[in-house]
C-alpha cells in the first residue's frame, strides 16, 4: 500500500470492526443461544454438531459482548496505523519510530484485558491468550517453558561442541527458481494436497489461506540460494492446508468446521516440515528426485548431506529461519517480554534493552540492531499479544502426535521412503482433521493420543534426532 | 481460484450482492434523499456540491429500487459461476462450455433491462447501458458508429495498401523484463503520477484500482519481446490512475468524488497512451533514454523507428492488441451483437457465427477459432452488456479533449520533446478530474471543449498522423 493510503485504510477498518462487532453482539444471538442452551436435545451430547457449536458459538459471543464498541474500533484503526509505523521502523532499524505506537497498542491491549476479565491468580495476558488458545494460561505456558528452556539449552550446547559437524553443502547450492518451484509442487503433491480445491502462489511472506474447505490457498517463497527454505516453507503451508481441507465439509462455515485452535494448527504444519521434510526417511525417497530435478548443481550431495543439512542446529536471531531445536527458544523470549509488558512491569521503552539481553543469554548471540532484534515480528504492532506461544504449543503438540501415528501406523518410515505419505495423512484426516473444533484443543490432545499435552515426545524427538548427527 | 471454490464463491457474490441491494434500497435512504432535493437551499445551484450529490443519488436509488432483490442475487450467482465456465471455454476454444451460461446471463440481462424500463423509441440495451454511461442510448452510437466505421475502413484501407510502411524493429527486441519495468515506471514518474499515493505491481491483464484518492494502483504486464504492449499499457493505466489521484480529496467517497462516467475514465487512459505515447514528440525524449536504458539491444533503432513502430496499423482479431485506427471497429462489433441479442433477435448459438461474419466484413479477417473470437472478452461472462462502446466514446472524448489542450496550451509538442508532461497534467487536472462526477459527462465534455462530443477530432487524429507515415 502506498503511505498515502494508510489513514483511508485505518478508517475503513475501523468501520469494518465496528460493523462486526455490533453483528456479533446483536442481543437476538445472545438470546438465540440460550434459547437453544436450554434445549436438553442440542446440549445432551456434548460432542454432538449441535453442543459443539453452540460451545464455540456462546465463547465467542461472550467475548464479544464484553468489548465496548468504541474499544473494538479505536483498537482497530489504530493497529492499521501501528503496523504501517513498525513497518518504517523496522525498515529503518529504528525503534523510536515505533515506540509511541507500541504504546498505544499495550495500553489498547492492557484495557482489553481489564474488559474481558480474569479469574483470581490469573493476569492479563491470560485475558488475551484465551482469544488465540482456549485454555491457555500463563503460568502453565511458563511451567511448561521453564524445564524445556533447560533441556533444549542444555541440548543445543552439546551439539554446537559436539565432535561431528553436519554437512551444510545444501544450503548454498544455486537452484533455478522455477525448478524450485516445481520441486515444492511435487512434495505437495505427494503429501496429499488436492490441487483441485487449493493452489500455491507467491508471497514476501509463506501463508495459508482460503475461503472455504474446498478453496485452500497457499502462498510461498523462493531465493535461488534458499532451496532449504523453499522446502521448510512450502510444507510448512502445505500442512496447514492439509488441515483445512481434511476439515468436515458438511460443517463448512460453521464453528465445527474451523479449526480446533492455533496450536493444533500449527502442529500441523510442523509435522509435515520438521517430523517429515527433516527426516531421514523422506531424504531417501527425495534425493534421486533432487538429482533429477536439478542435476549437475546437487548430484555432487549425497542422501546424507542432503538429510543433515535439513537439520542444522545454529542460535541466531530471527525467529522465523530458526532450526527445529532454537526455534522454541525465540518463543520464550517473546512470552516472557509480552507477559510482564501486560503485567504493566514493563515499559516499551525498555523492549529493545530486554529482549537483546535475553537473546544473549537464552541463545548466546548479541543482536546488532532492533530490526534484528524487537521488530522483526508483525505481530505485536497488530495488537497480538498471547499469539506467540501457540507456535511452540504446535511444536509440542505436533511431536506428541507423531509419536501416536508411529505406534499406531507399522513401517511409517518404509512408507515415506518409498514416497508414500498416505498413512499419515490419513491418520491425520482421521484423529484430527475430519472433527474440526468438535473438541476443544487439549480435549483433542486426549482423544487422539491418549494423553494430556507434555513436552516429553519433542524433547526425546530433538535430542534422539540431533546427538548422533552431531556425535554426542 | 482453484474450481473447488467456484460454488463457494458463488453463494458469497450472491450474499453480498443481496446486502449491498438491501442497504442502498432501504427507503429510508429514498425518505432523506426527497428531504433534501424538497431544500431550495441544497438544490438551486445544479452545479453546487450538495445538488451534484443529490442528482447521482437519486439516479442510483431509483435504478437500484427498480430491481427485485432475487434477481439482483440470482445475477450475482450466475455471473460468478458463468465467468469460471468462460475461463474453460475460452482454455479449450470450445463455444459450447459457454453457450448454456452466456443463454443465462442474457436472459437475465434482459429481465433486468424490462425491470429498468425503457422509453418510446428506445430499447432494452439502452436500459443497461444506463448503467455504464448515464444518457447513452443504442441510436446515438449507431449514429456516430455508422460514418466513423466507414471513414475508419476506407483510412485503412489507404494505409494497408500504403507505398511506405512504417518501421517494425522494436515490434522485435527482445528487452530484459526488469529494465522494462523501470523504464515504463520512469515514464509514470514523467507523466506526474504521485507514488506516495500510488504503486504499481504485475498482472495477468493490467488494472487501475484502489481505495480511495490518496491509495491508487495500478497493475501492467511485461513479455521480454512485449515491450511496446508493456509502455502503452503502463500510460493506459497511469493515465486512469492520474484521473484518480485528481478527484476532488474533499468529495472522496462521496458521488462528486468519482469519475464523470466510464468514457470519460477511458478517455484519460487513452489520451496518454495515445495521443502522448503514440506522438513524436514523445519519442524525441524517449529516444536517448531507451538507449541508455536498453544500450544495443535498441541502439540500432532511430528516433523515427521507434515512433513508426508504435503506430503500426493491422488488423487482427484481439480487441487489446488492437492499434488505434482498428480498435474501434472491434467495439463496433461487439456494440452490434449485444444491442440484437438484448433484443432476442440474436440467439446465443448463433454468436459465433455473426462475430466472425463482422469480422471478416469490418476487419478483413478470418477468426481462426471462438477463443480469439467471440470467448476473448471477460465482459459477457460478467453479464455486463451495453459496456464496450465505453471504450470507443473513450477515444472519442481523449480526441476531442486533446485537441482543446493543443488549442489552449502553446507549445505542447516542445514540452512533451522536452520530457515535460506537467502543462497536460495540468489542464485535466483543472478540466477534467477536479471535477470528478459534478457534472454529467456530455455537460463536461461542453465545459471542457465548448462542443457536444463528435468523432472528427479522433478522424483529423488518425488521419492527419497515419496518413504520412504510410506514405499517403
Amino acid at each position: 500500500m502506498p503511505p498515502g493510503g494508510v489513514e483511508h485504510r485505518a478508517r475503513q477498518m475501523s468501520q469494518i470492526a465496528g460493523l462486526v462487532h455490533q453483528w456479533a453482539t446483536d442481543p437476538r444471538i445472545g438470546d438465540l443461544i440460550s434459547e437453544c442452551e436450554a434445549d436438553a436435545d442440542l446440549v445432551a451430547d456434548p460432542s454432538s454438531d449441535s453442543a459443539a457449536n453452540l460451545r464455540e458459538l456462546r465463547k465467542s459471543y461472550d467475548r464479544a459482548t464484553k468489548l465496548p464498541s468504541d474499544l473494538v474500533t479505536e483498537r482497530a484503526q489504530t493497529r492499521s496505523i501501528a503496523t504501517h509505523h513498525w513497518q518504517e521502523a523496522r525498515q529503518n532499524a529504528d525503534f523510536d519510530l515505533f515506540r509511541p505506537w507500541l504504546e498505544k497498542n499495550i495500553e489498547l491491549a492492557r484495557r482489553t484485558a481489564e474488559c474481558y476479565g480474569w479469574a483470581d491468580g490469573e493476569e492479563p495476558w491470560d485475558a488475551l491468550a484465551e482469544g488465540f488458545e482456549s485454555g491457555m494460561r500463563a503460568a502453565n505456558v511458563e511451567a511448561v517453558f521453564t524445564p524445556l528452556r533447560d533441556r533444549l539449552q542444555a541440548l543445543i550446547t552439546e551439539l554446537v561442541g559436539g565432535p561431528k559437524q553436519p554437512s551444510t553443502a545444501l544450503n548454498h547450492v544455486v537452484l533455478p527458481i522455477d525448478a524450485q518451484k516445481a520441486f515444492v509442487r511435487d512434495v505437495i503433491t505427494a503429501m496429499g494436497f488436492d490441487w483441485s480445491r487449493g493452489r500455491i502462489d507467491d508471497s514476501t511472506h509463506p501463508f495459508c489461506g482460503g475461503t472455504c474447505v474446498d478453496d485452500v490457498r497457499l502462498t510461498n517463497r523462493y531465493r535461488d540460494d534458499g532451496f532449504v527454505d523453499a522446502l521448510g516453507g512450502g510444507m510448512h503451508e502445505a500442512g496447514h492446508g492439509l488441515y483445512e481441507q481434511g476439515m468436515p465439509a458438511e460443517h463448512d462455515l460453521t464453528p465445527i468446521g474451523t479449526a480446533a485452535s492455533l496450536g493444533i494448527h500449527e502442529s500441523q504444519s510442523r509435522m509435515w516440515e520438521n517430523f517429515v521434510g527433516r527426516s531421514e526417511a523422506f531424504w531417501h525417497w527425495a534425493h534421486p528426485r533432487m538429482v533429477q530435478a536439478f542435476g549437475s548443481a546437487v548430484s555432487g550431495l549425497s542422501e546424507r548431506d542432503m538429510y543433515e543439512a535439513m537439520n542444522l542446529v545454529e542460535p541466531s536471531f530471527i525467529r522465523v529461519e530458526a532450526d527445529e531445536a532454537t526455534y522454541n527458544l525465540h518463543i520464550m523470549v517473546r512470552f516472557e517480554l509480552e507477559r510482564v509488558l501486560m503485567n504493566g512491569e514493563l515499559a516499551a521503552a525498555d523492549l529493545p534493552h530486554e529482549w537483546n539481553r535475553r537473546y544473549k543469554e537464552y541463545l548466546g548471540v548479541d543482536v546488532p540492531n532492533d530490526a534484528l532484534g524487537c521488530l522483526q515480528d508483525i505481530h505485536w504492532s497488530g495488537g497480538s499479544f498471547g499469539y506467540f506461544p501457540t507456535y511452540c504449543l504446535g511444536n509440542l503438540y505436533a511431536a506428541q502426535i507423531f509419536e501416536q501415528v508411529r505406534s499406531d501406523v507399522p513401517d511409517l518410515d518404509s512408507s515415506f521412503a518409498k514416497g508414500d505419505f498416505s498413512p499419515l495423512k490419513s491418520w491425520l484426516n482421521e484423529h484430527i482433521h475430519a472433527h474440526g473444533s468438535r473438541y476443544e484443543a487439549s480435549d483433542l490432545c486426549v482423544r487422539a493420543t491418549g494423553k494430556p499435552l507434555s513436552a516429553e515426545p519433542l524433547l526425546r524427538h530433538l535430542e534422539g534426532k540431533l546427538r548422533p548427527l552431531y556425535g554426542v
